[in-house]
């Protein structure tokens, strides 16, 4: 049983078949069902995300490391206690997030809560903004099984022929150029991107524009931190864990859940 | 048992005390261990890590996500077989690697392979060069249960105060700029440095560089891809999984597993 478990849990959402586990394991295909079925309830009772057996030909099992909604809670108000630390105040008023959302562990559980918040949304890959984003998205990227796609500014030749577009950095307000390789995402794809920061939306409204180059579908939004300021965001929908509203007159740094963690975790 | 085994598959290299089970599963310690050691068997037995348990007051048990050398031989060799791919060539000679070392199961693995190679090294963090390798620093850096350190290229005004060293690129031969902020890297640290690619060796003599500036130790050096040439590399000490002769005559793709690859499988 702990070898099936290693195997489903090492790859999340990927689709095992039972013979699979029958030739690996030696042993009959219902005590393998059986097995799984207690490996089900225990993942239930310990809310460690779900089991989820598909019957017919095409079928078998898999783990989907989705977190109930209190333990995304839990996990959020655990970084913004960390983040609200003064000494990560930056000249500038920047807050130094590096740390954090580079630690493995860490990007892992917020790359499984975003994986639960886009459940439905199915996507073929996840996309990101280079750079500090990466580690977020990759751990979203491994909850689904899809791979990365990496956005990058500037031309690079070792990524061969490329398309770019141009967008409006939310906070310089300057114009910048984005650029993806031809061959990184097929036409139809669809396509989750994941960030660390949102300010006024641009570089997410960039991405939309990119998308639109390569027919392929932005099907969620979802981004670590944002600011309410400015209000009127570029883009209309994406999810947000966290909201940074900056410094008060002593010194305080003000970050706290986002209304979505607030609100989903009241209704669940 | 499967419960155990979430907890310490999903969070290699931690130490979790028998203490933690007792109270999360409400069995009797003896129980606990008696399911850690069938668990410990069953590991062994199908090459999935090792499960290591530690005596004393701050014992308990954890996960090392270890390759046996034969499972990173056949992993490599896979790898190489998918980069031999013609349509992969570049205009300049480059080969495209972003999409599989982005893809979360692969990166993953590479990453246990480099924990594997660097055990004994005992990291305090990983450190990787932006922007392709990070999807397999961080994985290392998930083996190690250690925080990921990216080093940037130009000043980063949300990063803080930094430190800056120049570098050779050994592509291109151009002096570069290679910033890290000042709190990333603490003194004294151990550091593995895990990148994509290594040609000349510039950007890893440059690590050495800026490691002096922050007292820090490097205990290794990681390389997914190197070329034979430049033969005299500007550093001594490195472990490369894979090497990329170039193109033939023919137009085949010559990429073969590195030495450390074939001599690590035929001793071990």
């Amino acid at each position: 049983m702990v070898v099936m478990a290693h195997h489903l849990i090492n790859a999340p959402h990927r689709l095992f078949s039972l013979g699979t586990f029958v030739e690996l394991l030696g042993a009959a295909k219902s005590t393998i069902s059986e097995d799984l079925g207690f490996m089900r309830q225990a993942f239930d009772r310990f809310s460690l995300g779900k089991v989820e057996t598909l019957a017919g030909a095409a079928g078998g099992v898999r783990y989907l490391p989705y977190h109930q909604r209190e333990r995304i809670r839990t996990l959020v108000e655990d970084v913004c206690r960390r983040l609200r630390d003064p000494s990560r105040l930056l000249p500038g008023g920047f807050l130094y997030t590096a740390d954090l959302i580079s630690t493995p562990y860490v990007a892992a559980q917020f790359g499984e809560a975003f994986a639960t918040f886009f459940e439905d949304s199915r996507p073929d890959v996840v996309l990101t903004m280079e750079v500090k984003g990466i580690p977020l998205a990759l751990m979203t990227a491994r909850a689904f099984d899809v791979p990365l796609v990496t956005i990058r500014r500037g031309a690079h030749p070792t990524d061969g022929p490329a398309v770019s577009v141009n967008y409006v950095s939310g906070s310089s307000r300057m114009v910048q150029a984005m650029t993806l390789p031809l061959r990184a995402i097929r036409q139809g794809a669809r396509v989750l991107f994941i960030d660390d920061f949102l300010r006024g939306g641009g570089t997410a409204r960039g991405v939309y524009d990119l998308m639109r180059e390569f027919r392929a579908e932005v099907v969620g939004i979802g981004v670590l931190i944002e600011t309410p300021l400015p209000r009127e965001k570029m883009i209309d929908r994406y999810v947000s864990l966290i909201q940074f509203q900056g410094v008060n007159e002593q010194g305080e740094v003000l970050i706290t859940p986002s209304r979505a963690i607030l609100e989903s975790a009241a209704t669940r």
